[in-house]
């Protein structure tokens, strides 16, 4: 299966005055392409430490997502680190200037010339509508930072992530977690290779946790869900769904 | 200033079932003490990647905060996880199987017992009217990851990490970013130290970038909103707060 890594750039998010909703986006779209994210990190806006946990991350996933330090301003610099962490220079791509001349029917200023430096070499991908492209370096996506940019470009171009989506199947549970944690161990000693959660909800009066399992295989899943239900009492059963 | 590393750890988050809202949290209430962020992972619930982890943050940063993977079921490993991070055996802790006995009023059992286990010479401190402590190894805070009781403990003992707070203004500005972009680079090379912020913002109609603006220094942030004020059209500044 492709795994992925999520790479959220920017001071807002860690001084706490954005909340990053990129991430479970990206997290919530690709799990249901079949791409498992095995990391979300959150980082400063710092070239230097851009290039070298992008260079990590594209050497231990199939694919890379950057969200955010991709503007005009002091504190972009995500095209940068990028290109730094493939030994790469930024150079001025003249077909996004061309697109922002025809945009705006005028010359780019200063600062948005800016915005079309971008890694030598990258790949350009057109975004729907959007006249700015997805750019793309090996296997590292750059992203916006703006939640709304951010969803219209990664629907845009989702088809190139497909991998085998995961089944799911919920069951609310009317017991304490400790009380069924012996059930929940033994089940996973007859089904390994499931992905079993379990969640206590607090304020909740229908039901206390919250369990979910996971499989690629309908017959397994099924399989699992049936063993864990002759587990349960009857009357420890809120729903399944 | 005293510097953090957060670590979220749970297949829930990466797999977009749950959004982390512990480490939103976490850095609004780090920055108002003072304290500066500087990197947030999340991980899957895993021990060895856990015990790297938690090292790697503790070695880097002067607070480390957990959060999530210390509950009574098969996927709860931080315990396991930071103790060995630190070359620790995890034990069984009387004194906070005690504690659960007397709230119910009865023998804990396999399950809850489980929960006791923590790593060797762990710190224990008190968090407010909760049951649990905060379990504290080295630099590292562990916290649950269910928010409302994380959000109890971390205020219970939130003393503990204060440094100097940030000030902050805040100036909403008519102009898109890319005019404005060359004001704001003056600005940083004349007060190098400011904290400077620019988010552009979408279907907003009174403005279109939001700037911030700060400092630990009072005076320096004052003459540095003069500056940028005197750098800016009149109209171009909807607010200032």
């Amino acid at each position: 299966m492709p795994s992925a890594g999520i790479l959220i750039i920017g001071n807002e998010i860690l001084s706490g005055k954005v909340t990053d909703s990129n991430s479970p986006f990206l997290c919530r779209e690709l799990r249901r392409l079949g791409v498992d994210v095995d990391r979300i990190l959150t980082i400063p806006d710092d070239v230097d430490l851009i290039a070298r946990e992008v260079r990590t991350l594209s050497d231990a996933y199939d694919f890379v997502f950057t969200s955010g330090g991709i503007g005009p301003t002091h504190d972009d610099l995500t095209m940068d680190g990028v290109a730094a962490a493939f030994g790469r220079k930024v150079v001025r791509n003249e077909s996004i200037v061309a697109r922002m001349e025809r945009v705006q029917n005028g010359p780019a200023n200063e600062s948005q010339v800016k915005m079309a430096m971008i890694p030598d070499g990258a790949q350009l991908i057109d975004a729907g509508d959007l006249w700015f492209p997805v750019v793309v370096v090996e296997n590292v996506h750059v992203f916006p930072g703006i939640p709304e940019l951010l969803c219209k470009k990664f629907m845009s171009i989702r088809d190139r992530f497909r991998g085998v989506p995961f089944l799911l199947k919920r069951v609310y549970v009317r017991r304490r977690e400790s009380d069924i944690a012996e059930s929940l161990h033994e089940l996973l000693g007859e089904f390994p290779e499931l992905m079993l959660g379990s969640y206590p909800k607090i304020g909740e009066e229908a039901f206390h946790v919250l369990l979910t399992l996971e499989s690629r295989d309908a017959g397994y899943l099924q399989k699992a869900l049936d063993s864990l239900l002759s587990r349960l009492p009857d009357d420890a059963v809120h729903k399944v769904e």
